[in-house]
């Protein structure tokens, strides 16, 4: 058995349980508008569909695995709670769908987290846990709070019911945008990729965006061991942790490349975006269209899905200069 | 004959206008979405559904007059070209409806207005010519133009065409979001306010929503007596004209009641768009939230439609302090 044979055979998920997610989570959640923008096919020489994930409920993606993961729960293990440890987005949408199904929700937070995307949390009434930024202080904070209530985990990205979940933003772009040859999504933990390569694999091509100050999916992605520990400088604040294990070994087999962007490319991407689209986005968003402009020929005259996967930023320290 | 009949006489406006006026743009706009936000719901006490004409082609509903506009005239007429006075959007709109129809545009601009207002003009490829921000100065500088191209004027608001085109924002906002009991859309010129009134009344209460530092419509409103020359103090940029005989005569008709806000509760509102709907909006849209919850006892309960009009914002000039 080859290397990527046993990748390959680690992989339980596939396309019908992104399929099966849209259909449990379709109560809970927006279907989100996909943008277009003449000015900006013109800059980047392509068609360009942004998936608007930052209008999502929560104000991201994150609700799509959020409730995916807390409906399919069983009665009893639901009454218990969900737990989490997050720098943001996925706290807040673990909070709103707990609330949702009327559960308790007990969500670890590092002390530097943004605090727009803190008191999105507490207004979903969730119990916040707050920790050292360090995945270690997380992983171990969280546990103890899953001993003191019983609750079940749901992980922020390394997750079947999460990945699926996240795969229908995709699922909803390409329905939207037919004939895609290509999508584009942020890598952090991989969640949205690895559900987005499930759903498109074999219709079209999946490519990472990553910011070149938070690389470990691109190292790992080109040597083929994953990295697990690094420490990122950028602006990307939902994109700072390492790819988890099964979404490394969906991305292996179903993902075309990663591809990098430095945080002033970044900015100006986010910039253009809020110029063009006139929506609120995330750098984490920013890093796909800051990713293909720097990649003009690998997606020239092509019909391209970004997914914009949030728009929780905090308007007093917006990084555009004068 | 009573003053109330004769104003309603000199209305040759209808819905049915408005009607026509959706077939005509159907193929050159954008049917926008309506956004909710169930966290700005329980802040004003009442259902909220936002028109977002931000996300408009040329990034405001000025598209939809200027395409109505542009696109009814005959072809003779069209082959002189266009021309208006705008502080911006419609400007833009209007050069963008020329570019679509093959025609050339002539705009007149103030020398103050806002510098992406200004090359969003230039991007469609009219001509701009400048001028002092002074009414009086916009006109004879247009009426020069007029002169020396054979162009027909297209004003931004006293126009039937125009105040048409633009009453297709609530048409589609009201086919959105049914059962509205108020529509509430800012009045500068009054061409979205009025074009509102055609297809609203009847059906829901219309609300003109205006800054308190350029009062004009609120001073007529209640005066009966058309404001003609005021001297406004206010960050909304697109509402600092008075508004327009035709605007007048409807709204005096058609118009529940004009609704105040000042500059510090017109931020609060934007910022309030900004960071739970997640969208561009300039000042000049967010004065309708700021003028909803201004007046909460008048909502409460209700479902009310808003019409946010442009997102044409200067970036490195953002009102939010930190």
């Amino acid at each position: 058995m080859s290397a990527a044979d046993s990748v390959a055979d680690a992989i339980t998920l596939d396309a019908d349980d992104v399929l099966a997610a849209a259909g449990r989570i379709a109560p809970w959640v927006h279907r989100t508008p996909v943008l277009t923008s003449e000015a900006l096919d013109d800059i980047a020489g392509c068609r360009l569909f942004f998936k608007c994930e930052n209008l999502q409920k929560a104000g991201a993606f994150k609700s799509r695995g959020a409730c995916n993961a807390v409906f399919a729960l069983s009665d009893d293990a639901a009454a218990r709670g969900v737990a989490t440890h997050s720098s943001g987005n996925h706290g807040a949408a673990l909070a709103r769908a707990a609330k949702l199904r009327g559960i308790p929700a007990y969500i670890v937070v590092p002390e530097n987290a943004n605090a727009v995307k803190k008191a999105a949390i507490s207004s979903y009434g969730a119990e916040i846990i707050e920790c050292e930024s360090t995945l270690e202080a997380r992983e171990s904070t969280l546990d103890r709070v899953l001993e003191r209530t019983g609750a079940t985990m749901v992980h922020p990205y390394d997750d079947d019911f999460v990945i699926a979940g996240q795969g229908t933003a995709t699922l909803e772009l390409m329905a939207d945008a037919p004939d895609l040859d290509a999508v584009i999504t942020p890598v952090g933990g991989g969640g949205l990729l690895a559900g987005s390569a499930l759903i498109a694999a074999g219709k079209a091509r999946v490519y990472a965006a990553e910011p070149s100050g938070a690389d470990d999916a691109y190292r790992s992605f080109r040597s083929g061991e994953r990295v697990t520990s690094h420490v990122p400088d950028t602006i990307c604040d939902g994109l700072l942790t390492t790819v988890g294990e099964r979404n490394f070994a969906i991305m292996q087999r179903d993902v075309e490349d990663v591809l990098l962007a430095d945080d002033a490319a970044i900015v100006a991407a986010m910039k253009l975006i809020w110029t063009r689209l006139k929506i609120v986005t995330e750098p984490s968003s920013a890093v796909t269209l800051a990713a293909l402009l720097g990649h003009p020929d690998r997606f020239a005259g092509k019909r391209v899905g970004l997914v914009l996967t949030g728009g929780n930023v905090d308007l007093s320290k917006l990084p555009f200069a004068s």
